[in-house]
């Protein structure tokens, strides 16, 4: 008795299926992590980064390149630097202010059956955001392309991973600049029928997509204000500065009672000292502060603690993501997020330039702690690759695989007596086998989880099948996908009217821009 | 301000150092886990899961296959059918004598750095064990040989990863079945200097193995007896049955105070019913039975409770590994192990075909269950494939990376005042960077994770120098490090001792088999 998997010496009297990838896939429902939370800071780490943070704001604090900003800072106890536009703040201010943040966010789809929150242990997955590039191991690596953008989100519609879906997917670069935020939006919302994320640098593109989302709700502005249903990125331009555009939507989506994540740029090495408790530290102020910042502009605004800090190479000055460093940082940066009382942002990504095994531990190793230090939004869940350069249509499948089997292993072991088995256990002999009891035949069809990409086959018929890899499986996997692909239902009044909307505004922005 | 890598917008001043694979590698301390165990089971549900073992133990019984084990269990209050070769066994007596056995289990190397012990919040990672086949991307697929078995206890001991070595890497198929347990055991003590685990089919076999170890490192059998220094493996032909062969090896271990892990062989659906919960309760039946009859055989002998239970693919019958459904089982299997104070042996598996992302992802869950399910030994540790049929090259530098990447994952977070960096940051104007500052480069050498296999370049000088998946880079990693390969330390007279052991066992041996 060797540990072999002894393939082909028992075999299952089961029926064999076809291997083919399956045509349309069960949503994945909300992901609720009923294990405890990974914590690597003791209580008295958290004390100390949190010490050195409030210290931070207080005696360096941070540059915020607006006016209107400083304005709101200063009425409401920051110490205001005119020339060097810097805002310093107390640890009491920053504390109060803070605390008005709301710990728990409804969010809303125009689909009410995928409707979620953020906060406590739900942990939502998000798309991959924004990338230059797209790539595919056919046609290889190229810029984003509006088509390209679309493919991305109808085949995260058809995977059915994502629990939001947003921001550009890719960047459509052959879309005007001034504009390409509106049929993104629309993208989003027609192919899709999840809560969305959008970009929102500068007021009216932030006003563009709330009143998008509103148009393909059904809802009103009003009705908006107390049903957050789009979410935005708020990055701190590490070190210590907040840059004008985006505090203007930051300022309108607070408005608009619609969440921020406000999320610093601390590659450690680099924007950062080049330590994670060091990096956690300007994580933290940059983070509070700016928090602080959303609440005395719109008290209670929904606003979620952002995590991105990762380490920088330090022989090329390259990022690293996935590394130990990253999870150290991912997990820490929950146990902070918690003892604020605020909800909590972080990514699934990787460094990797093939959709090969080190993107795949790299993801895995991201994967498991943003779901173990409870991320409530996982920007970037599926599809990220090199560092954020590219969305690659195979590793949105895989990390699609990777997701779905996270979420199996956090449902509770069934304890039953009916999966306690005994009976059937009693039934079979010394040296005997299950495959034909009736406790077998009764639920082997529904029993464990059915990968999509995972072959299990044994060598010989792998081989003679082609000896394909896991990414060119993948590869069948989004083909099929988009070849069997069905919008969600839209009334076509709100197809119209949200069309209607692209195409009047990008007509003013256009010629705006010209 | 999105989150892309910014790759060349932001260069390190820091020198770049050549990317080429390292010589050698520091060998990886000892690992134990500062963390928590996950745990999935609730105390009601271990409840269950132990009483129905019991049940099943009382009512049911494990078959024995040995009348001198029959004739043990008899005598220490087991209920004995001799037609059926059953013993059935109460709860008190399975309690009673499982209690005898050690917690923690001293594990002694030749090399007296290499002392590990196996309990508590200790990992340690074996090699894998025993695949027929070895392959590497250059020359595929092909059966074992002493040299492929050499080259794989070679390449481990110069990654430094595996805290023991053994059984057979892979099956050396060109020696004589009769002898070659005695090569393999040369090899693991000759080429390695780390604790070792072999086979212990039939007592010759397990005999042999101990006196070699006595041999390499210069100790008594005497003083063998109270240190334990070679570990096996004994595989319950589940359901219930524990055959004659294995059970010889299983007493001449405990009789030379010897540690075995009990590892029934329990995969849901085929082997034992088709849930996790009835997995686990055969799983625990059959270990604690053959648990309680190692202490009848010899009270106080080291033995692991071990946890190998997996699923089919229901759909083929084919095994499948690092499932969700493997993940949930090894951490109830450490829970159920921890309950009983018996120290837990588990396993680093996949089921694919190719070292691909499959291969890694389905690792990256199993490395996550036994590193937070504390396995305390993680058989197959290192280069198993397709469900332990092949031994890959490839796949061992790979586990050896993610490895590598927990080990330093579990490291403490530093909070040091020197870590935290607030002198540093505020050194730092808003929207500057760290490169060039004292803090970064007084520490920026040391400061984080060196992988061994990802590459960090970006895109165009990666595509520039190949396009290399991490498997391709793997495969040059393993060549450098057999190219470069020194053998450690061994006393000449050792050498001979354990070559004229061999010889003149295998001249014994190969007769009596002719």
């Amino acid at each position: 008795m060797t540990e072999r998997a002894g393939r082909g010496r028992r075999r299952a009297r089961a029926p064999r299926a076809d291997r083919g990838p399956a045509d349309r896939f069960e949503p994945l429902p909300p992901l609720d992590n009923p294990l405890p939370p990974v914590e690597v800071l003791s209580a008295d780490g958290i004390d100390k980064i949190k010490r050195a943070a409030f210290t931070l704001l207080h005696d360096a604090g941070i540059e915020f390149r607006s006016n209107e900003v400083l304005d709101i800072l200063e009425r409401n106890g920051a110490k205001v630097d005119r020339d060097s536009q810097i805002a310093r703040m107390d640890r009491d201010t920053v504390e109060h202010y803070v605390a008005l943040a709301p710990e728990r966010i409804p969010f809303h789809a125009r689909n009410r059956d995928r409707d979620t929150f953020i906060g406590g242990n739900r942990i939502n997955f998000n798309t991959v955001g924004s990338p230059p590039n797209i790539s595919d191991i056919d046609r290889g690596r190229r810029p984003g392309s509006y088509d390209a953008l679309c493919d991305l989100v109808k085949l995260n519609h058809a995977l059915g991973v994502a629990h939001l879906v947003g921001g550009a997917l890719v960047e459509p670069m052959d879309l005007p600049v001034s504009s390409r935020h509106l049929q993104n939006a629309y993208a989003l919302l027609r192919y899709s029928d999840r809560p969305i994320m959008v970009r929102s640098v500068s007021r009216f593109r932030a006003e563009d997509a709330i009143e998008m989302v509103a148009i393909a709700r059904g809802v009103s502005r009003d009705q908006m204000l107390t049903e957050p249903s789009v979410l935005t990125n708020f990055n701190v331009n590490s070190p210590r500065r907040a840059d004008e555009e985006l505090l203007e939507g930051l300022m309108c989506f607070g408005e608009s009672g619609q969440p921020v994540a406000i999320t610093p740029f601390t590659l450690a090495g680099a924007m950062s000292p080049v330590s994670i408790a060091g990096a956690l530290v300007q994580q933290t102020a940059e983070a509070l502060g700016t928090i602080a910042f959303s609440q005395m502009a719109n008290a209670g605004a929904p606003v979620l603690l952002g995590g991105f800090t990762s380490n920088v190479d330090m022989k090329s000055g390259a990022p690293a993501f996935g590394t130990p460093e990253y999870v150290k940082a991912v997990l820490a940066g929950g146990q902070i997020s918690r003892h604020f009382k605020l909800p909590y942002r972080s990514s699934n990504v990787n460094a990797s330039n093939a959709v090969d095994a080190q993107s795949t531990y790299e993801s895995a190793m991201s994967l498991w702690a943003v779901i173990m230090g409870y991320a409530n939004v996982v920007h970037h869940g599926l599809g990220w690759l090199e560092g954020g350069l590219t969305a690659s249509l195979e590793k949105t499948v895989m990390d699609a695989e990777m997701i779905r089997e996270w979420a199996e292993t956090l449902k509770p072991v069934d304890v039953s007596d009916e999966e306690l088995a005994v009976d059937a256990i009693m039934g079979v002999e010394p040296g005997g086998h299950f495959f034909g009891e009736a406790h077998t035949l009764e639920r082997f069809e529904d029993a464990f989880y059915q990968p999509m990409v995972s072959d299990w086959r044994n060598y010989e018929t792998w081989q003679e099948d082609g000896s394909r890899t896991a990414t060119e499986r993948a590869n069948t996997v989004w083909k099929h996908l988009l070849e069997s692909y069905e919008p969600p239902d839209m009334e076509p009044a709100i197809d119209e009217a949200l069309q209607d909307y692209v195409a009047r505004r990008s007509r003013e922005l256009e010629r705006a821009a010209s």
